[in-house]
């Protein structure tokens, strides 16, 4: 391997920005580098899902899809198009996303007698045909999703998995007979975002109930996710809503109870931001290398690397092919990257960019040894085995990167804690959730909020779910002055 | 069992016209009453995919996911959004896709700069990053795929599963350094087609080169697959193009060769179509109690339906639930359904609708005898075992399920053959092929195809790939009366 050659690659290859001196940078690099996405579309905001993104998306995809069809949601697929008078049924949600929809005005020579909207979200699709599909109390809960979809929303700022035109989507639409049972929903929904993304990605995030003017439009309440980015700003990760019955107020989705009596049922819908997540899981573990992938998402457990000399690739190859197979029927998901054109120090970059979580090396000394050499992708650690222990110690090192990955994580997770309005400003720049006494989070305090914006970009992100924290009898609101009635908590946010 | 309840549950539910006698009501009725999709959602050609299609058509998506990525292709997600100056960049497609596209023109307030269209196909937004992602011909072959999207034409006449303003897709796209490679994909396509359709499906097909007049638009030649529905009439189940490189030539995607020199790659692309292998999997196997499924597609390979008896319930449930467990653990898709507010009755319609391949009855006899009662779905087999055997006994009722579908599924496919244009007439509505001698295949033979069409609503279908049928020394063209170069297979088709 010629040093030349390697500089030659490495300079292609590799990120060329440290990830805390300029985590914006760095981001853009990895996201296309690691071949995640590419911003070259030509069209603001909508954005070509590269090849390891797309394996990577799929397996949180397969995920979510797991967890909500245990707990009853069937999988459904409704139009991409949303008519303008189903819109406009329900009149927060046609006042809150009308900026922001992509109309559809005309097909081929013809104007549309109606245009249709590209869906900013489904409510109004779904529950047009739940007025259909629901009739008695029997009926309910009636808890369906669909997956791997997209929608559509007219921003001004765009950004890979973060803000698009064109993003992907995973919605649930639940009915319930009663308002408890939609609020049991909200918690239910809150242990299947944590069950993926904290307990299998390692995403830390806090689930707040977010104040009375912070929701989703035709939304009684809104609960959601938050995480904090290494920039210290907070990117929402999923919501989820109570709907109440408005919407089923607007579009007439009853039920017969059991009292004979036609009720409107409760509505929740939850959306776990599946484009938040990818962009959580490359900024949260991801180093100068690239990406670090926890194993529930790796597209490969481990690459297989064969170090070639002259006239003994044939020995390394027979020795890696047996490897992979090996691991393979022991299901693990185990590429052989056996190149001839490459050097290995270029596959090492590549396969560190791409963060998986284990590499393998066979070289001609290693077959004559009985051994291969693994190598984590998040601290480097190597171990050397013996060739029949492999499986074993695979296991062993994919426990141990998602152990570090998992320490690791909770780096950005910070939160300060402030009593005035001078301590929150103090605090303002550090990053993270601050904690501070607010004189609410219904309609009244919304001004209080407004003010606090202006004056330092940070937004009141609400109360955490089942907090049993509150203000101090002598706390505050850091705004108003009046004496406090929760501790809220302060973060900017993207 | 009230036998009044279960007259109200047979009407609710059961499909109530006899296939072979009235097919495209018999279609309608299982589309909609099997869960498959719903039409009600207002806008034309939209459909709503129901619970139960969806479940199938995420395994018949799985299939060929597995199928592409076993032939190298890789995932990639591209933008809904085809800006019109992409579009316009090859001449014959722009004109063939034209009068067929949604354009949205309106975002929020805003007129769009520049119109996009949702893709009706995923040529110019693929070949467009092409030409920025390939740049060697070491980057060759470069084969690429996008699954579970839909797209978009505006067509006038729509039909579930037959055709849409909006229907699923699937597409590869691969870049070739010889058109000799390009060819060989063709073959390719045709055989991962083979593999999921013809045998894990059982749907026969026939694979054309279609005639230079019936091309893809922007197409050197297109090859595509067809299959005989119970009214005899031809459906489109997949395409594969070559494309030759007009695309490349149109988009600039060249590469450097061996010999130093740019050159443009060769583009084919191939297209399952989702939604017609969808509409054959229903008509060709469905019956009068609606759909049959292969055990390949089926959402639940079985279906436990416990015969209660009141104070056995408990029983019942307990033995069923471990049968369960057992099967699951053996990697059988089951449902148990305890519903205690439906009849053994009832479940027995809504199962075989759904088209379960294997219902298990367990009743409180049952129970005590220690056995289960097996009934096959495609022809009503049924067998008793010990419960023990369970599992055996189901890997075998599948088996067989799966063979009888597939005799079955020949019915339909029938090749006639003529020699005039009167033998052609008196086999017109025979349904299926019909073999006949034609003036030929390219541009010259046109009008002679749409002189048949006009007078039979025949059309050219092509002639089968690899066919080493020719005409006989006398044969003569059906329509022109000039001597024969090719044995062509007419059909009327979807």
């Amino acid at each position: 391997m010629a040093s030349e050659k390697k500089n030659e690659k490495k300079e292609e290859l590799g990120i060329t920005v440290s990830k805390d001196e300029n985590f914006s940078e760095w981001f853009s690099q990895v996201v296309f580098k690691s071949d995640l996405a590419d911003i070259r579309y030509g069209l603001q905001g909508f954005i070509v899902h590269r090849e390891w993104g797309t394996l990577i998306l799929r397996k949180i995809y397969e995920m979510l899809e797991r967890e909500v069809e245990k707990d009853n949601h069937l999988p459904v697929l409704f139009p991409i198009a949303i008519p303008k008078h189903f819109f406009e049924k329900e009149k927060e949600h046609v006042e809150g996303f009308a900026p922001e929809v992509f109309w559809v005005t005309e097909a081929g020579d013809d104007k549309l007698a109606e245009p249709f909207a590209l869906r900013p979200t489904s409510e109004t699709a779904f529950y047009s045909m739940y007025s259909l599909w629901i009739r008695s109390w029997k009926d309910l809960p009636f808890k369906r999703y669909q997956s791997r979809i997209c929608v559509y929303r007219y921003e001004s700022t765009t950004r890979p998995f973060l803000r698009g035109r064109e993003f992907l989507f995973f919605e649930t639409h639940d009915a319930f007979r009663t308002h408890e049972e939609a609020l049991k929903q909200v918690r239910k929904d809150m242990e299947i975002l944590k069950n993926v993304v904290e307990e299998k990605l390692f995403i830390p995030f806090i689930f707040f109930r977010r104040p009375q003017w912070d929701k989703f439009a035709g939304a009684d309440d809104t609960y959601a996710a938050d995480t904090v980015m290494p920039d210290g700003k907070i990117s929402q990760i999923g919501s989820t809503h109570d709907l109440g019955q408005r919407f089923s107020r607007a579009f007439e989705v009853k039920f017969k109870d059991k009292d004979e009596k036609e009720k409107y049922v409760y509505l929740t819908c939850f959306g776990p931001g599946i484009w938040r997540i990818m962009a959580a899981l490359i900024a949260l573990h991801g180093d100068d290398k690239g990406l670090v992938l926890p194993s529930s998402v790796a597209p490969y457990h481990a690459v297989i690397v064969p170090i070639y000399f002259k006239g003994k690739e044939g020995v390394v190859d027979e020795a890696a092919t047996k490897l992979k197979e090996k691991l393979e029927a022991a299901r693990y998901r185990v590429i052989f990257d056996d190149d001839k054109d490459k050097t290995a120090g270029f596959k090492f970059y590549k396969w560190e960019l791409y963060g998986v979580p284990v590499r393998i090396e066979i070289g001609p000394r290693d077959v004559e040894n009985g051994t291969a050499v693994l190598v984590r992708r998040a601290d480097g650690g190597k171990v050397v085995v013996e060739v029949e222990k492999v499986g074993d110690e695979l296991k062993k090192q994919l426990e141990e990167n998602d152990k570090i990955i998992k320490k690791g994580s909770m780096r950005y997770h910070k939160i300060h804690e402030a009593k005035t309005l001078e301590e929150v400003k103090k605090l303002a720049d550090k990053g993270g959730f601050i904690k501070a006494p607010f004189c609410g989070v219904d309609e009244k305090a919304e001004s209080c909020a407004d003010k606090l914006q202006e004056m330092t970009a940070l937004k009141v992100r609400g109360v955490p779910l089942d907090s049993k924290e509150n203000p101090g009898k002598d706390d505050r609101c850091i705004i108003c002055g009046k004496k406090a009635k929760v501790l809220v908590y302060l973060a900017k946010a993207y």
